[in-house]
């Protein structure tokens, strides 16, 4: 049985940490139980496999992975489970994310994961996405995104009267 | 009240369909209700959201949405739901597709959209994670996928077995 | 009855100001009535929408739009309205604006968007294009446009004065 | 004194007339004057500029100008003229565009040339955006435009018909 | 004990078996035991997982993966060996093979692949690097490299003297 | 002594023949003499080498290289000659010519290769160029230069009235 | 009569002129004569015209073209004399000097650019290509060139050296 | 006879080192024989030539060659001997080592040179190739990467139990 469902954060690297806390910060803004954990796909692959397997059995709904280069983490996890998969190519190195991103979208047909944009955006919204997949049986955070949707249109039209006062 | 729960599958264009077809066999495959109609983001605006709100009221629960060159489909669709919304990047245009692809992955902050493959393989990747996403709460559906992983593999194993065969 | 007639800029973030300043000083120079709002197409569509229909009212006779990664603002605003709408790809993130380039410049058929350059070279553009286009029927910034194109060759000169010097 | 009012196009090469042959359909539909001819920037450099400047003398309002490969036309029709220039970057060969792309949109500071996409969609464009400009000064282009706008969005609605038809 | 050494060859998918030929011809030609197999690392990751480890015990001295699109395949098998491990990106997809090319060359510190070209040239060059490592301990192929290298050279000479005769 | 001058081509393959032959048409129309050989920097390294050194010798002005993919054949000229090497990228793989662009184009500093567009315009240019290098010092071929531009001029007038006619 | 011969360097903004020193560099240490000046393809297209029309009368011999962007400054000087034009894309914008690359190099057959490596190692080798060329008719610039590759050949021992110290 | 086996090194220039260096560490930590270079493929092409041949002659069982922009060192490397070649694509200029990465990887068929991740990733790469490589006949080497695997997947359980504690 069950103990309680949360979402999953898989991060391929130590280095990762400081992109990943952006969808770190939007699980906790929502109250979406989760946890995190650094496991390679290729460094840690027997560690990756079995935690994939032990978090869908405690009750993990959905795997969010973070990776740079060759970014297989998010592949990986996909091919143990199927729980929704949701990627963020990490940028930075060479290639500036464009190899993440490559490697994360790029999956054969069957092997799903959502893949969303490159860098600290991605990562706030495989949270958001998450977020709405959990919605989808939570009365609660339904509300929440509803609400936080309105919030978003509020910002805008502030962050323009301020823009708009410049030119006066 | 809801009447039934489904998938809604967008298009951009009539011409997308080959690739759509895709999605529309697996969701066929595992039983999965859907919609499809083409309306687009840009010819014709007020439809989509129209359609979006209506489809989110009668029960869709996932939008898959599939536009190719500046493919802002499903950041439109996004902007009006807070329901999943996946997309497939359309190829073949000058670009072959990597247009698509940045304009449907690159969505900022608090609107994502899980991007799959560009064409064909993003097309039958965005209906197995619809599927993977409804069935966080149907166990048939679950059921249904958790076989359909075994027969992959199975499948791998057979095609295998035909290469196998050739150097001997 | 239109009150007068104007340059509509909007950008999709409060974030774009730094580069959206260079259309503005452009606008400045030559005397052009415009007006500036924050709106996203994704965070803020119905307040993007409104505005387009209200600023057309207005006298909005160009729209110029510039937003980074998935740049849907100027599509969103091409939908809307018959004006010409004129898109900035803001750079800067992973992918360096090409995302926006390809998200601004690729629309289909029938939904035009004169895209300009990435960044601050392309916002300067944008409110050259916009003048180009008013003095169509504006004999005043038809002239001050043929001196400012006789200013740019003088600056040249000077500039290449400036550099010939330091080879003497 | 002008003649007529007109927009004229220029391309680069004889072998682009089936790309430039989608903006001419638009114009024809629209009832637009429009004038064509091929000269290129590098072959008849003297040709392109004379036939600008007097281009603009007889009444050019709007000039569109379709080039491939390291796409220079555009800029030196711009370089020559205050009118307004659309550019479209011609596909096919190694690069697929993307070098004719880049070479028409990233125009320095100044200098615009309000490009579009790649190819026939691209040509389409140019002459809808053309229209667009024109029609700020001309009620019957603008009456036309509006109702083309519809127009487009039925056709968006038969499209859907057909493929709904197909699912039932 | 192991009964012999080999190649082994490692295809993720059935449709990858022309690229991998040229592979196969090569080893042919050189007299090199090899086994072929199609394991994917997404549909049949245990399988994969388990041939590689039982391959290892029963003598494969370098593993040749080949995979398109994301292509994970040769990073999971490197990830549960320490033998060395090529990669062959298959091309043919929206992307090209730059998709491949990226998932199997960019890998993290301490997991390495050795990448060839994209597609047939590749797939030969995996065999070529694949019985050059194996020389290192077998004078025979040693002996039958250095010859070979010598028979590319000559063939060079005939080619060109096909040519010069050509504009004699 | 020398007994004569010439261009010198070297193909790095006997497929590269298609595209080189625009150079020879060129090399022939301006009747400068020229020779042609297959020779790769790879597959027969010491050949391509002695080549250069006794082309030189016998009295080569200027070296023609066209190669694909890694394309180091110019580069490798480049290393043993100071006579000007121009370079061809051959496009057709998997990275449509991009590869051989950069492996051509980007040489450190002290080795330039001036590098011409990728395929068979680039062919056509390479002995443009070489034609105009050699004109520096040949009256002849200087006059044939400033005719064949006045031709080429004519040229895109006689294009230009075909496809007016078109349009009347 | 032409007064003497010598090298024409033309930047496209004065801001080029950090990377343009590394070709005034190499010409200086040559003993070449030169002249530089800035002239704009697009901000003063009658002067660069009439510029290189002079310098051709005056005794340029080669030009060097430095440009950033859309580069068209080597191509419009290219259209405009029959005298080797080389040019130097710049990069440093959004796109990292691939768009000038591409403007530069991919021109048209007839109208050579020979296009050198983006930035620094470009302008060095554009000067090294130009002395190349020039050395053709120049016994003196030979023996310097000849002497200058020596060089080059030592100063990569000595650098050797210094590394190989450094593992004792 | 040979005194005894190593890796070769060889860098294209001196400014490759801080790259190169997280090789070296490798080696250094398996403690395997290895000797450094610096030679370039077209500043001292003799040099490299004569230098892998002698190295081939003294011992060298693997050749490690780093290389920036054109990076043709590994391919010429690869032309002169039959010894495994692994190439290290060196970033950081223009075009951030996708200039280098095709460079290195795109060989043709029959001269392969195993290409490893742009930078220092990379380099850490070829040294940890190298050793797969050299561990096929070196027992000692062979248990040394088996423990080393173990390790890294131990300090990815030790970053992960790092990260876990942030959250709680």
């Amino acid at each position: 049985m069950k103990e309680k469902t949360f979402v999953s954060i898989i991060m391929g690297s130590k280095s990762d940490y400081d992109v990943v806390c952006e969808a770190l910060k939007v699980l906790e803004k929502f109250g979406i139980e989760h946890e995190i954990i650094v496991s390679s796909a290729h460094r840690s692959p027997e560690r990756t496999i079995k935690y994939v397997k032990a978090a869908e059995e405690k009750g993990a709904e959905v795997f969010i992975c973070a990776a740079g280069m060759a970014a297989h983490l998010a592949g990986v996890v996909a091919s143990q489970t199927i729980k929704p998969v949701l990627g963020i190519p990490i940028g930075g190195g060479a290639l500036n994310g464009v190899d993440a991103l490559y490697s994360t979208v790029q999956m054969p047909g069957g092997m799903p994961v959502g893949t969303l944009a490159i860098g600290k955006a991605g990562a706030k919204n495989a949270a958001y996405l998450a977020a709405q997949i959990l919605a989808l049986k939570d009365d609660r955070l339904n509300a929440i995104l509803k609400e936080d949707k309105i919030k978003m249109a509020k910002k805008v039209e502030e962050d323009s009267a301020e823009i708009e006062k410049l030119l006066k």
